[in-house]
Parts: C-alpha cells; sequence; structure tokens
C-alpha cells in the first residue's frame, strides 16, 4: 500500500515551492495537499483562535492530486487535514515546504513552515520541514530532488521517535555540486535588528523591522556551518522545550 | 539603581493581567510596557514581516509608567521596545502576562506569551512568562503577587543562563491557598481537536476549531502534576530546539 502523506507550507498553496515538494512527494505515495490560501511567513507556530476557518478544494496541482486552500496558518491546515479531511484515515508522514528561505539556526523559531512539521509531530505523525536558503520566489530546486526522496525514506523505514520532527536546509542552487548530507545542531545565532522609522502621508511614524542574523557559534557543527560548507543540513528538533540541565541547578534557588 | 523592566503580553495592553504584573513590577524598578493594541492570544512566535508595524504612546497604566502600544506580536513588541524604544539602554529583565489562560505543557508553544519570553531570550536579556490558569477577562489575580515578585528577585540575583527563560503558570484562585512552588518540566500532552461544520448565509462551509488537553504524562513531574496539587509550576525553557540524543542516533542513517 502506498504511504499517505500530507503536504502544507507557509509560502501559500500557490508558491513554486510547494508545487515542487508535491511533485516529488507523489513519486513515493498517496499525496494530499492542506496549505494556506495566502503567504503566512514569520507566523511561528500560531493557530486561529476565535475566528473560524475556511477551507476550500482547489485543482492547483491538477486533476490527480487531492489539495485544499486554507484561510489559517500553517499549523492549522496541519489540524484541519488530519481532523476534518483526511478523518480516519492514518497519515504516514507529514512534509512542510519546500520554503523558499532559510529555516536554519534560530529561524526555526519564526517559521510556519517548521511550525507545521511540529504540530504534526505533536499529533503523533512522522514529519519533516523542508527549506531552500533562496528567497526568490522562482528559486532553483532542482538539486533537492534526491535528497527530499532519500530523507523520506529513511523516515519512513525507521520512523521517528515521538516528539520529534526533522528541519532539513538545503543549500541556494549553484554551480557547485552539494557535497551531501550533515545531521547537525541549531546553531545559536542572534537576529541584529533595525527599525527605520518613516512618517505616513498624515505625518505619523511608522516602522520597518529589517536585520541580519549573526553567527556566534561557528564551527561548532551546526546546520550554519553544514549549509556553508553546502551540505543538506538536518536538525533534530523536539518540542518539549524544557531545559532539563537548569532544572536540576533550579532546585538551590530560594522559592 | 532600579533595575529597568520591560513588559509585555498577548492579551493587549487593556487586558487586566497585564495592569497587575505592571503594578507589582513597579515596586521592583523603573518599568516600560510595550504590548500589543489587539488581542494576541494563539500567535505562537509569529513576527511581522513584509508590512510596517505601528508605535503608539498611551497613559494607560497612569503618568508615572511609560507605556506603548504596538501593532505588531508580542515578539515584535519586545523587538521594538529593545531596539527602538529602549535603544541605548540595558534591559535588567523582561516580563510577560499575566496571561489570561494556561501556558502549561504544550500551550507553551501557541503562547504569545511565552514568545515574547523568549524573544527576549534570544535578546540575551533575562525573561519570565507568566500565566493563570483562568480565562476570564476579570480573572483574580491576587495569589500571584508574592510569588511574582519572589521569582522575580530571584532572576535578578541569580540570572539566567543564555538561551532560557521560565514560563511560569499559577493555579486558578480558589479558596484554597497555593502549596508553594515547583520547578518542573513540560509535560507531555496532546491537544484533540474537533472542527464544527458549518454553513454561512450563502451555503457556504465555515469550521470552528474546539478541543482539549489530554495529559500523557500524569504523575511524572511535570507543570501540570504541579498545578493539579496547587503549586505554581516554573519550567526552564529554552529555544535550542536541538534533540542531542537523536542527534546521535540518526548518525547510522543511510544519508
Amino acid at each position: 500500500m502506498k504511504p499517505l502523506i500530507l503536504i502544507a507550507n507557509d509560502d501559500s498553496i500557490y508558491s513554486k515551492g510547494i508545487r515542487v515538494l508535491t511533485e516529488i512527494m507523489s513519486e513515493m505515495g498517496e499525496v494530499v495537499v492542506v496549505a494556506p490560501d495566502t503567504h503566512q511567513s514569520g507566523m511561528g507556530h500560531a493557530i486561529t483562535l476565535g475566528e473560524p476557518l475556511r477551507v476550500e478544494k482547489t485543482n492547483n496541482f491538477g486533476d490527480h492530486i487531492q489539495s485544499y486552500k486554507c484561510s489559517g496558518t500553517p499549523a492549522d491546515c496541519v489540524k484541519i487535514g488530519k481532523h476534518q479531511i483526511l478523518k480516519g484515515r492514518k497519515i504516514d508522514l507529514v512534509v512542510s515546504g519546500i520554503n523558499h528561505g532559510s529555516n536554519a539556526s534560530i529561524a526555526v523559531l519564526y517559521s510556519g513552515t517548521m511550525s507545521a512539521a511540529i504540530e504534526a509531530a505533536m499529533e503523533g505523525i512522522p514529519a519533516i520541514g523542508f527549506s531552500l536558503c533562496d528567497f526568490a520566489s522562482d528559486a532553483d530546486f532542482s538539486h533537492c530532488h534526491d535528497y527530499i526522496i532519500k530523507i523520506c525514506q529513511q523516515v519512513l523505514v525507521h520512523g521517528l521517535p515521538k516528539g520529534l520532527t526533522l528541519n532539513v536546509n538545503f543549500p541556494a542552487h549553484s554551480s557547485m555540486p552539494l557535497q551531501g548530507v550533515k545531521v547537525v545542531k541549531q546553531a545559536n545565532a542572534i537576529f541584529r535588528e533595525r527599525f527605520e522609522e518613516r512618517k505616513d502621508p498624515y505625518g505619523k511614524p511608522y516602522y520597518w523591522m529589517d536585520g541580519d542574523l549573526h553567527n556566534e557559534d561557528l564551527n561548532n557543527n551546526t546546520d550554519l556551518d553544514a549549509l556553508a560548507e553546502n551540505y543538506v543540513s538536518i536538525v533534530p528538533v523536539k518540542y518539549d522545550l524544557t531545559d532539563y540541565d537548569e532544572l536540576k541547578q533550579m532546585q538551590s534557588w530560594d522559592l
């Protein structure tokens, strides 16, 4: 029996990345796409509370692929995909992406792509988030194909322990061939923000946020290191945020 | 010198919880409030990308407290608080809340309250998120006062290691006195969703999401255990999501 694969993303159902991912996953199993109807980058693990969700069938991927656009966030898409659209069926794998832009290092925390994968893990489904270090809407994803197939096959064979999901990032396409895959840790980096103040036509201020990621964790077997060396990076990500070392330390606090 | 304390939340600057927290923190230091101008619950670690932010001074807390309302998410409030409003000043502590509703267990991942605290930790500032297990807009926070003072004093004395923040949850107010504080781990729970389908006046479907948290981690020294026993729960939370055990295991994969 072919595995049942649910696909989500945060760049919306109209992005090139989800089209590429859907084509690749169709080689491996039965594919159902549930993706946001608008761009949801930077949405983190937002969910829709206090408002209803809209879901509509599309034929965005042709007649042979079941696909739905949803008014909610990436995490909402996984929830409604599992509990409403695929109600009662066992989902073998959730894949999210391919994101237009890196989700390495601390970007994992802001990432709608990864929140869809983490949401699936919370639902007990093996899940992988894929991202490409290229923000262009027409980015070249051709070097990702074989690696995505291999990583997904390994997850279908090995499974993933409860609570775990994979954060996979690809270097941008270049003339250099990829060097392979490295399983690494999330780099400790800082996003240094700048706020640019402008005035609107009525004289009132507004602010544009901008900034750069500074890697404070160089040459330490991280995802940023691997990507800089033209490797595919895989970080095993868990959603238990407890710091167990600190939990012991804090027993000495006077509370 | 009095410590400089930045306050944010996700229930908006108009909620009772941030008013209570601001009053308490004013006893300890110089307070600046930067909070969303609308309700942002369930926003997770969303940030505003591709849209500008509005920030406006308010006198919501009287003339003696500097306060600003912001059009962005809880994480945005911390970013613009540090990099624009308090530019160049050293912030000694960021506190977020008091949230109307629990952020124990996996709710930490959806929580705007905690994302403000985690954002501060990412900026290298000691930070604490406070939540009350009561969603009512007029909830009784009176039992929280002494614990908040004590926990903040301990953080100002001990500091917090880089990358760490505290997720503090209070049981709802009751006739039973609190039993004390427990430093515990994030409970492994599952949110079991239901989607209720309705039809709009034009015959098109929409969906309300609802559900219950199921604790799969009973009697295991978790935050949910501590709260059930009427203790204040503190989970030390880190934003390095790497699963280091699994990182070793995955070396045997064929990639």
